[in-house]
């Protein structure tokens, strides 16, 4: 029985250039051909003053980039040399400059914070700026008609090129529970913003592959408990 | 072989006063004994002056609450004479003044917007209004400390009352998922909001719900292809 899933592309003679979603692996090559960099919102270009009493901020690491170092001080408005779940999400807005979700700023944590300190240090905020330009660039690229967010047949072709090759069914569902907003009777619903586009690719792969641990004989069939069944949906972002 | 999972009561002799969660059945009699009653958000208690140009706003039904009625318009903040996903976004605050999620605004949405028209009407609206007020006297209920937020023990209790006898495991998983925060490693993550509360406990619901559905000899096991998995997790809110 063939697989029923759309398992992620090995070979790369198979694989577009966005063959598959960025990788939390540092020092990935970045998707390259697109235009602009990241930029972090308006508002913290310039270095906010240390409030009254606060330590000295801390200087940059040898090594560090100048310019890194720059957007990582921009974000830590509380100057205490770490990035909190608030402060990251006051520092990320979406094109039509809404905010991220909590959920997907506590997604971007629980991948960098890789000492589990609740905060992103630098070190780890090098690999999330990086992590974020590289979805940028993948947005861009599948917002074909450059709307600003990604439609029904943009985000099908996203997690096509990613190798996931979901049913009507489950794109027009996933559509519907990305959007940011409700449909209504005569129409799609609105697009998608590049928060919950990153979010919605992220968990479509988290329960793909945790799917696919439970399927050991690669049929397409699981069977499990309610307990896995529970474990595996609340693990997801 | 015993069910796994916990079954929500049926029997009311054994069902606190908060047995199970607020229902969407309108007329469900509302939990009583607790305090107040639900505020719009502050800025929303005078009504806003309608736009240049705009047509007169409507007037209430016949034989509509007038307080209801006053609530309604105060939300419509456009004077369309239905609510949109971002008005009552705007209008719906957590204690600690934050905003509630797009996906549990969603979620509202997609239970009360009973004609699929996209918008809440006035009478989908009294549904709504009055699902808010019971969760926000569980909320209260279940928030013995007074802190604002459910925490896990609380949590705990709240999904064991409405019969929902998760393991540590998965509690411990909720909890995190629904916490405004991520951990840090000195301690547990913080409290849960209310519009995460309610999210969670309607999770928990839809979820249970579902896997019971395919677990037809309710031995606590089920056989699933990945179309199906796929299915009711995008399917929960």
């Amino acid at each position: 029985m063939s697989i029923r899933y759309g398992t992620p592309h090995r070979s790369s003679s198979h694989a577009s250039h966005y063959g598959r979603p960025p990788s939390t692996q540092y020092g990935t090559p970045a998707p390259q051909g697109y235009y602009g960099h990241a930029t972090p919102a308006p508002g913290y270009a310039t270095t906010p003053a240390p409030g009254y009493g606060a330590p000295p901020p801390p200087g940059p690491p040898p090594g560090a980039d100048p310019q890194l170092w720059q957007w990582f001080s921009a974000v830590d408005t509380d100057r205490s040399g770490a990035i909190s779940v608030t402060e990251l999400q006051a520092a990320l807005v979406n094109g039509n400059w809404t905010r991220f979700d909590l959920d997907t700023v506590k997604m971007l944590m629980s991948i960098f914070d890789t000492d589990r300190s609740g905060t992103i240090g630098f070190n780890e905020f090098a690999g999330l700026w990086k992590y974020i330009q590289d979805w940028q660039n993948v947005f861009r690229h599948f917002d074909r008609d450059r709307s600003g967010s990604i439609e029904g047949a943009e985000l099908s072709e996203a997690l096509r090129s990613f190798g996931y090759n979901l049913s009507p069914t489950l794109l027009s569902l996933l559509e519907q529970k990305y959007a940011s907003g409700p449909s209504d009777r005569y129409g799609p619903p609105p697009g998608i913003t590049f928060d919950r586009f990153v979010r919605a690719c992220v968990v479509v792969k988290t329960l793909t592959e945790a799917f696919q641990r439970v399927d050991t004989d690669r049929d397409g069939w699981v069977q499990m408990n309610y307990e896995q069944f529970m474990k595996i949906v609340l693990s997801a972002p």
